[in-house]
């Protein structure tokens, strides 16, 4: 029996909105086709958010049709019929003998299908960046006579200016990542076990807040004492002491959208040094902040950020955030000196103030906030304190 | 303030012997250092798990010396000397400058390594497969006069087969995985929210079993009526109603090593047409695991699965599963018909006997097994039933 169509997260306008800006840029590009395989490319054109980009698949634009075509692996075609607004003639699903198969694989099957389907004469656009060298030899082989245009961060450059509903998902995101500060703050007490603490926060992501559920779980990370100059580790084995410092990245997740906050927690009084470094950092944050409007430059936020720390005698030497949307990071803009991006209502950043100022000592404070008309909103909405429990 | 190293998983004898172990491989494809990018293979040569990843990051190893040389940005390092067995000055952390620049990345840093520190004249082994097609030319246009060796599964394939203490990791992470199957069959109850199941599992995963914690989390998937017939749905944001059935994927981890399981739970009776299909996936997996032996290959086990379903009127279309080990599946064998990639003892698989018949009809179990000196092993200890709650 066919599967039925899911409740749909966005209406079908929202997704021919979306095609139509890319179809814009194709036009741009003087290109008839585009071939999208990047999996949070996907989400945003067609509402799939399954975890199956483990294998090849891709969403192919035509300028001559309203619909694109999403070709993936046979077993995940109902998860699309399922999630998507396609329709389910354009969905099709390639054959399982393409999967661990070192011969041929979905790829083939893409183009394949481009082959039959489309004219190539005008151009064809492939995000050649996300294809490792033999899949994209393969593209270039069997599109010999084509104009290929590399299009790897076509689709994110447009994603970066969320719409109204989107923005809706990303606040709703956010309010679950402050259900997770809270409850951080809640359970991180001595003698518990950081696993005990990550599993309450984990289950809180997913629960969610205000009647919203985490339809997702992003990494999460806690470094804490003695690892807070580290990021990127998930949490250890160890129990909570009297006196720990501990640096809290998390997430909340819907339905691909990801708003992400940190903050840092200190069992007992923290020492002076974290505090003038706390007190610095939300300063450089407000700065950054108010450097935000459209028209100014990702770097004239980052470059207000790093002078108002250097004027208390830190620094901090990675960049200060990225734009920020479905799967977290956008591959765009990043908040870092030099960064020309001009800002846009609508734009959605991840204000990343982590700073690992030595091998063994680093702080961690962060918001999720959106460019408006004339200035910011900061959807995360936790207090921008440091936390002493 | 350096960092200090954290507890050790693996000895500092057990990296030695895995590294001898690449070393040999190298000397048999005639080349003296091999730079390895992806991150599962450097978890196995390193210990490191931190989530860094989607930034440039490699051991580089040199038939000259004992340790390889690990290179990663320059805020992931401290996680470095925290996490692995190797010697601080064998950590090198890039310049922050390197990150979202769209001139330089961090492969600049480490071709910058090789050529100021290596020979690369009798051959430079690259794991061409996992670089984009821009990254890999950059490697063949700075390496321009030395022979490259694609190395893409090199370390994987050695990674196939499993020390005694990396089996170890394996059943703790299996013991998780059973955990979180039995936490499902408590919770899966008429009127309770898909996302408080997960959130259950999510907790119980992480809390970890026997005393030994989830280190992280790996996906989770929950497909319930009427999503049966679809795989890699996270959960949706339904209600779980009389008469559901749940498909649940989920997986233990123990410091990066994953052992998966899939069960099917039917709230209420299930139907006839579930029950025997149930029926004849579990004779269909035992039929597979008494395939398992020393010199048997992957298509015998797949086989073994094939007939005794079509036996009883049924068919799967999908592999029966693959390699298992760091960060869930490993790219080299499938259980499928046509592989015959011979089974050698202490090879871990998920046989995953997932099978979605119809848009909207299917059914799920696996296990996570060995390969034994004379048979097989499973780690994975749930009761094969169709759970009925």
């Amino acid at each position: 029996m066919p599967v039925i169509k899911g409740p749909q997260v966005f209406p079908r306008t929202e997704f021919l909105r979306r095609l139509n800006a890319v179809k814009s840029e194709m036009d741009r590009l003087e290109i008839e086709t585009l071939i999208v395989g990047n999996s949070s490319d996907i989400t945003y054109l067609t509402g799939y958010t399954a975890k199956s980009s483990y294998v090849p698949q891709a969403v192919v634009i035509s300028m001559k049709e309203e619909e694109p075509t999403f070709i993936l692996r046979r077993q995940d075609a109902p998860a699309a019929v399922h999630q998507t607004f396609l329709d389910r003639k354009n969905i099709i699903g390639y054959s399982e003998a393409l999967i661990g198969n070192p011969l041929k694989d979905g790829f083939d099957a893409i183009i394949d299908f481009v082959h039959e389907a489309r004219a190539v004469e005008r151009g064809i656009g492939v995000q050649l960046g996300y294809l490792s060298s033999r899949s994209a030899e393969k593209f270039k082989s069997r599109f010999k006579t084509a104009r290929i245009v590399d299009c790897t961060h076509s689709v994110a450059w447009i994603r970066m200016i969320k719409s109204d509903l989107e923005l809706e998902m990303m606040r709703d995101a956010a309010a679950i990542a402050d259900a997770g500060v809270l409850k951080a703050s809640e359970v991180i007490r001595p003698g518990v076990r950081e696993a005990e603490v990550m599993a309450e926060i984990a289950a809180q992501l997913i629960r969610g807040a205000g009647g919203k559920e985490g339809t997702d779980l992003a990494p999460m990370t806690l470094c804490s004492s003695p690892r807070t100059g580290t990021s990127h580790i998930q949490w250890s084995e160890d129990v909570i002491r009297e006196g720990s410092q501990i640096n809290l990245e998390i997430a909340g997740v819907r339905h691909g959208y990801v708003s992400a906050i940190m903050r840092t927690f200190s069992v007992g009084a923290p020492c002076d040094r974290l505090r003038r470094l706390h007190d610095a950092e939300v300063s450089g944050l407000e700065a950054a902040l108010n450097a935000v409007r459209p028209g100014a430059t990702c770097s004239d936020v980052a470059t207000a950020f790093y002078r108002t720390i250097e004027r208390a005698g830190f620094q901090k030497d990675s960049r200060c955030g990225y734009a920020m949307g479905i799967d977290w990071g956008e591959p765009t803009a990043s908040l870092k000196d030099g960064d020309m991006t001009e800002l846009k209502p609508n734009m959605t950043f991840h204000l990343m103030l982590g700073n690992w100022i030595e091998e063994d000592f680093g702080y961690v404070i962060s918001e999720t906030f959106r460019v408006t008309q004339s200035g910011y909103e900061v959807l995360t909405k936790s207090p921008r304190k440091l936390y002493e429990l």
